[in-house]
């Protein structure tokens, strides 16, 4: 038996506490899993960097400190914690993000918001386009990028992805740097945003870009605020320009009540759900970890204290 | 130069002159494409059975009846067609159906709809399950029924086929038959019915076989009005045993303006628009039989006039 502490706020609890009992289950670990154990009989710290703990010197016999978030830029320079740290790589993120990104991009090829508020019950026979006749662009071919351009591209959909450096990816037209840019503009008639958050990528999508786009393209981004010029895309929305917007990520989050997007009839705002670290995949992770602790074997995802991550 | 008209309503014409016209061209056939044209100067027939033309005699010239319907029940008794009478088999049709109930699907298992209509501005930071944890049941496993089943097992939902007789398919756990439907239906979160429409199919779901799904099963019907038991699936509705369905085919179509489906909040009423023909590849099929018709090759989806289909 070994004593697992959970150090993360509760409302995280009430999430993981049952699909880590499944994980430690599943692999046969015979573990107290609590969110309160004395400190000096603590065997493992499953840990949130806001959590209260942020002291881990009573943590005499802990064998490491388990992240369940990727970024460790807020333990990472903690001078108490002596031990092995940890980051989360969940393999459900990617997964996720491949879902969102899939599931409204075919909302807006198969136009279902009409269907989905109809209150004058319009019965329009109309069918839409088949993916083969709908041209679809990718902003950002990382990893991230690339996983959804491709099942867009296994869905039928005429993908074209844009990255900063050339890329080659199996059924996706890749254009890449300035030069390029308003080529695969033209091709976006739904544009999916996934650049990394850097100063280059800041308002990619502004006036004058979104003018790049065919008339009435729809604009979905899961991947950072500022990549999008708000007040441009709001003009953009405004004029016909571009029919529609599904924000998951705002420069500020949660999005503050009184910003244009939450009213705004042609945007849907989604609440960061695009790319969260899941549950499930995320516990197995950390129960990996535990075994492999428990059976001598290296810890996986491990920081290096001195390069930071 | 050849005379090829176009036979069928006017709103047909509306959807099928450009991509006709841009199959013509891509085929190399000089062709006057018309809704008017001399009987006697006619060379092809693009024809829908609802068409005036319901007399072949004065069309001497013509090779073949290109029907733009898959269905060719009401053509086939007439006697005055003695030339090759085609019917549509159009590939866009199953890829469109593809497209709909995976697009549905994604919808149900993200959630989209609190996020679409969102009036409190709520931001709820939950994420949804991933597809691997979304158990999918597919009614009925005939061409269209296992192409949507193997696009949804591939974008990784644990996805059961249920088929009167056996089945097998790859990614796919299919049962069959009346003694294994109650273990089907008991893994469907998300259920879609693409049964043939037979007496043995009337009412599949039915208030017996809705109280067997999981608790906030949602229901997608692509397949045919018939197949589900309106009052029953109301009354699922109403208790929450069902959480939400989607309906594209009702046992009368349009759906009738007082029919309780439009105004009930669980149910998004779809134009029977999943399993439409798409013009742009029913237009290739047609120019191909014409093509054939001009190159002295045998026409392909060439109805048996004795078989009757």
């Amino acid at each position: 038996m070994i004593n697992v502490l959970f150090a993360a706020r509760s409302e995280r609890w009430d999430i993981y506490e049952q699909p880590l009992r499944r994980a430690l289950k599943a692999a046969g670990i015979d573990a107290q899993l609590s969110q309160d154990i004395p400190p000096e009989e603590v065997d493992y710290i499953i840990y949130a960097p806001n959590s209260d703990l942020q002291d881990f010197g009573p943590y005499t016999r802990a064998k490491a400190v388990l992240n369940l978030w990727a970024g460790v830029e807020k333990i990472v320079g903690n001078d108490t914690l002596k031990i092995p740290l940890a980051r989360m790589v969940d393999p459900g993120l990617t997964k996720g993000m491949v879902e969102w990104v899939t599931g409204h991009t075919m909302r807006y090829h198969l136009g279902m918001d009409s269907h989905i508020v109809n209150p004058d019950n319009e019965w329009d026979h109309r069918s839409p386009p088949l993916a083969q006749e709908r041209g679809v662009l990718m902003l950002g071919m990382g990893a991230l990028g690339t996983a959804c351009a491709e099942v867009l591209a296994g869905l039928g959909f005429r993908v074209t992805g844009w990255s900063r450096s050339p890329k080659s990816v199996n059924g996706v037209t890749c254009l890449h740097g300035a030069d390029q840019l308003e080529d695969a503009l033209g091709r976006g008639e739904i544009v999916i945003t996934l650049l990394p958050d850097t100063p280059a990528t800041e308002n990619t999508l502004n006036a004058e870009t979104l003018a790049q786009l065919p008339k009435g393209a729809f604009i979905i981004n899961p991947g950072r605020g500022p990549l999008i010029d708000d007040d441009a895309l709001l003009a953009a929305l405004d004029s016909g320009q571009i029919a529609h917007a599904t924000l998951d990520v705002f420069r500020v989050e949660p999005l503050p009540q009184d910003h244009p997007f939450w009213r705004h009839p042609k945007v849907t705002v989604t609440p960061h759900i695009a790319a969260d670290t899941r549950a499930s995949t995320a516990s197995e992770v950390i129960v990996e970890n535990i075994r492999r602790g428990e059976a001598g074997e290296p810890f996986i995802n491990l920081v290096d204290r001195e390069l930071g991550y």
